[in-house]
């Protein structure tokens, strides 16, 4: 294999495998070369993503000595992701007429998503979590990608307790905007006590649904790492948990609904 | 830039693009070089995947001559991504009393749903098809990724019928696994007249929940481009669609439940 090819294969491969481990052995092994070689391609790869603000690779040295790919997004390239989720949510026919916003064809548009999960993965990139979770379902894309960028497990809250979960721990909590008390349920099996879950969903309105996703954790001995959403309406007051990210703010200006970007991601 | 710093840059964004098209000469800006410079490194690159069994790369020339990648999973790739699916499945622990197997973990980890969902772009890669469907929830994260990799939207069908959706469309059909009848629910808007779509779901007994996607797709007057699902159970006779690609195959044996790849898809 040529060194250019060499160069191409590795890129391929940590690229599709953001955050896991590999052995300059493993890869001197599958292309038929000297550790040397590899480390030297390596090297190449490297100021490559790192000056196209595409991602860092951390090498760890000697007998274990490794490679890791950790995606990055530039600010330049986030802006443009934000723009662009703010364009589509300000389509003109969205606008339901229960006053709801119709997303959902957004919120599964992999393109999308992906460059939103990309701004999440950033912002926690070193909140040492073991899991990223969502409660269905529309959040479930960005916490996958997320997930996947992360190198880490999802686990989806249920909505109603499924046989196919075995048996489960239920919580109520009160949704500002259904406005009424709903239920969430989880396996008793999904998560770990001691575990750290960075939480994501789509929409926040009062912080409801995120507050009970925290209380659900704190039922099997685990903690938030960290909550981001894509949009939260109604501005940043007033909510019912403290820290959150959002990358989108809705509220109501004088003349209808104005969305901004949250410039503290940038 | 280098060329082998041009190479990395260049196999990344196709990675991390698949199916879509990107001209030599966005690339020729972006680092900077000629076209024909570009022209070289791209077969590099497509030499590079091609050998390893990656993906392909697929080039339009003249003017608007350009590039994307398809990507690709080897029948060695395709065994190894089946036979850690079919060992995560039989884990011992997995069988809940009430004669369900526990999944939720297996079905949002991004490592094992990403491999099942390039073994369904390869099979799907010819359907010509307008986007995934699935009816939520365990489903989902598989048919993102795979409708990310055919580069497709992804369309979720709910359970119940929600605000948030605008005016449905529900229907109803017989769940076999449930034993009672059961709706799904999709919003006007979500598909177009006259579109073809990839059904993906995890898990299927009967058909009835495919057999539902189908009609749901009927009422918008659209069709079935292919059928994926994660497990069939119950072996492959006797259910109510004709036509559906399972990965594994899960049957009754004399000593209990038996999964099995499925042969025919490598």
């Amino acid at each position: 294999m040529k060194k250019a090819e060499r160069i191409a294969a590795i890129t391929h491969l940590l690229t599709e495998n953001p955050n896991r481990d590999y052995s300059l052995g493993y890869f001197a092994q599958e292309y038929g070369c000297t550790k040397s070689s590899i480390s030297d391609d390596i090297k190449l790869v490297r100021t490559a993503l790192e000056s196209a603000g595409l991602g860092y690779l951390e090498t760890t040295s000697g007998i274990k000595g490794g490679v890791r790919y950790v995606p990055y997004i530039s600010r330049e390239e986030s802006v443009k992701v934000l723009e662009d989720l703010k364009k589509r949510f300000m389509e003109p026919d969205r606008l339901l007429g229960s006053g709801f916003l119709y997303t959902s064809d957004i919120m599964f548009d992999p393109v999308t998503v992906k460059g939103a999960a990309r701004i999440f993965a950033r912002q926690f990139a070193c909140a040492d979590a073991d899991m990223v979770v969502t409660v269905e379902t529309k959040g479930i894309g960005i916490a996958l990608f997320t997930a996947e960028l992360l190198n880490l497990p999802l686990t989806v809250i249920r909505r109603e307790s499924k046989v196919s979960e075995g048996s489960t721990v239920s919580i109520n909590y009160f949704s500002g905007s259904a406005e009424r008390i709903q239920q969430m349920s989880l396996s008793k099996r999904a998560v770990r006590s001691g575990s750290k879950a960075i939480i994501i969903d789509d929409f926040m309105r009062g912080g409801g649904s995120i507050k009970g996703i925290q209380d659900m954790l704190a039922e099997f001995g685990a903690e938030s790492a960290g909550v981001g959403v894509v949009v939260v309406s109604g501005g940043l007051e007033n909510k019912k948990i403290k820290s959150f990210t959002p990358l989108l703010i809705m509220d109501e200006g004088e003349d209808g609904v104005v969305i901004d970007i949250n410039e503290g991601i940038l």
